[in-house]
């Protein structure tokens, strides 16, 4: 019977709140781990006050939380800081994403769980991260998305700032975190050494910039925001059709000529300002200008059946709905049925990480309500 | 003196190509691991045709392979084959990005490696997985933007469909593999066993959706574009400034009611309209235009100055040469200087998982040329 996953055995215990930490710890939850949240008695993680609610109950915090445990500790009080404190000496990683000096302030800071828990590894998200002039300045994710330059090369030029539609801001620092927390895993099995992480929200978005940073550097141009398409493939962006939008990836000549036959314009292929990707990209409005005339013509669901035949790289614009329902949603686990005893059921995300020899499963257990596993917990640690 | 990372002693045989591979591997490599490419004789990685190109050598290439090693080999010759096996024997991790049934048809498919490398971690990145109905089909970023639903939420309300502005398809993937190597070689540490590590780009960019599927599951309703906004936080968005564009993010009830004392609009606070999150959301339309008659009156720059001394998040919409000269960049070494024998210097996007104990340079060494490592990993091959 295969195991729940590679992190199975390991423990966290999770102060994080609202979406780049509680991302982490989903991620490291779905390779096994035992996540703990301790969350603030009373109210507990801000998340669970984000809509939309069912039954009284936030599904956004179920489809971040699913999976975990739950138990409220007051950080200050020291009943309770007991029983953090032997949850720490059970525990593989503690993360946060508290303002930096907060858990300093607790007494908790790096130094001083390393010096106390040497084997305990310590993940830190911040806006910032943990050093630099602006460490300790507060950040959510659209600051990040708009400090760190995703915005400005992101929407219709010269049309109004566009948001990632998704908090890429908080989701990148959880996954960036994730990979560190591993790395520092494998680190503590090879060495015996434990590692602090700290991951700063507008680092993430710096190094997700891809091509735009060399870009510049390279030529002293500033990129801007280019609607549908790629700065340095073409054809390789959307296009209008006769009943909406649809991308093309031409990604290579082979694709291109293949694309080129089946809307019937061969002599696209020879034209010598279309040959090569290079001379495509530079000749990129009079070509645009070509497609969009015979694309125009015919249905996106025409075109697919065309393109997806010949494999063609092509698509409609999916909605989630659409996402939800596409055919390989289901047999790669990807939308995950989750049963809760207040909201019912529940589809979210499933684990995009697949690994030969582990489960992946098709349902996930629910996020715990506020100090649910308390009692539990507590036997466990023989309080 | 520090060590260079997680991952030092670890060797990867990186078969990937273009981005969602290499972008892996880069991790892989700024973690501390070795990485070397193995590219096809002649023209190697695609990615070297990409631009832009400085002395005829492709900074974008340069970006995302820094720091690697190559050696050309074609995988359909026998003396290569020999050299790639010797590779392997002496590797931890093979990654490839090729269309699943690749690796197989070379006679290289993860059940024939791990028979007889059994340590040996397979990393394979593809565009819809190595299951489901759609596992052969084609995939660029530009078709799982567009797939997987993330188009749908980005852009401005009734506007043209818009792509994020950086390849999140591949990058996503990028990221998620990476997670998925570094769990497995923890298990492999803990237990001997290797592990198939095998990531869609299609499920990467579901599990990304964030809120967007729990809430149609609780709601029914489909997600559209909302422009510059959070869906559920206000105000948390883009508004008009007398010279430009700014956010403002008062992701709770404090920093909302600093804010409108800021702005000198004290009369928002107690407004029962805006009283909460929730009532602020529901009444998004009419705070929205409040505010922006409010900031029209002043720039960017002076509103900053304000926000900032008063802890209230908010920023410029950056774009790249201002994500550069930020004042939190190069403290954080998240860009790094790259000097190339042919192109010079660049600057590139540094590694943002900062780690305890390990070094977290300021450069990089640059990318290899095609097989320009091969007389140096020929002789440690013994060959």
């Amino acid at each position: 019977m295969p195991v729940p996953g590679p992190l199975n055995g390991v423990t966290v215990v999770d102060l994080t709140r609202v979406l780049a930490g509680p991302f982490c710890t989903m991620i490291l939850s779905d390779l096994g781990a035992r996540v703990i949240k301790v969350e603030a008695p009373g109210r507990g993680d801000d998340a669970r006050e984000y809509g939309p609610f069912v039954n009284g109950k936030s599904a956004y915090f179920i489809s971040v939380n699913r999976g975990k445990e739950s138990i409220a500790l007051d950080l200050k009080n020291d009943a309770d800081r007991a029983i953090f404190e032997k949850l720490l000496e059970q525990a593989d990683i503690v993360a946060e994403n508290f303002r930096p000096g907060t858990m300093e302030k607790l007494g908790y800071g790096w130094e001083t769980l390393h010096a106390r828990y040497p084997k305990l590894i310590y993940a830190a998200v911040s806006g910032f991260g943990h050093t630099g002039p602006h460490s300790k300045r507060p950040a959510y994710d659209m600051v990040v998305q708009a400090m760190g330059g995703i915005m400005s090369i992101t929407g219709q030029p010269g049309g109004e700032p566009t948001r990632v539609g998704m908090s890429i801001g908080d989701v990148a620092a959880g996954l960036y975190t994730a990979i560190g927390v591993n790395a520092a895993l494998y680190h503590r099995a090879m060495t015996g050494e434990a590692t602090k992480i700290d991951i700063g929200m507008l680092d993430c978005q710096m190094a997700l910039m891809e091509n735009a940073i060399v870009r510049y550097s390279a030529t002293g141009e500033i990129p801007g925001p280019l609607g549908g398409r790629h700065p340095s493939i073409t054809p390789f962006q959307v296009f209008p059709t006769a009943n909406g939008h649809m991308i093309v990836a031409g990604g290579n000549d082979t694709m291109y000529r293949r694309f080129c036959e089946l809307i019937e314009r061969p002599d696209l292929i020879d034209d010598p300002r279309y040959l090569t990707n290079r001379s495509r990209n530079e000749n990129h409005d009079s070509l645009e200008a070509e497609i969009s005339a015979v694309l125009k013509t015919r249905t996106t669901e025409a075109w697919l059946e065309m393109f997806d035949e010949a494999g063609v790289p092509a698509s409609g614009i999916n909605n989630v709905e659409q996402v939800i329902n596409h055919p390989q949603a289901r047999p790669r686990n990807m939308i995950n049925d989750v049963e809760d005893p207040k909201a019912g059921k529940l589809q979210i995300a499933g684990n995009p990480v697949k690994l030969s020899g582990f489960e992946d499963p098709s349902s996930r257990e629910t996020a715990p309500d506020v100090d649910e596993d308390r009692a539990k917990i507590l036997r466990e640690l023989g309080i």
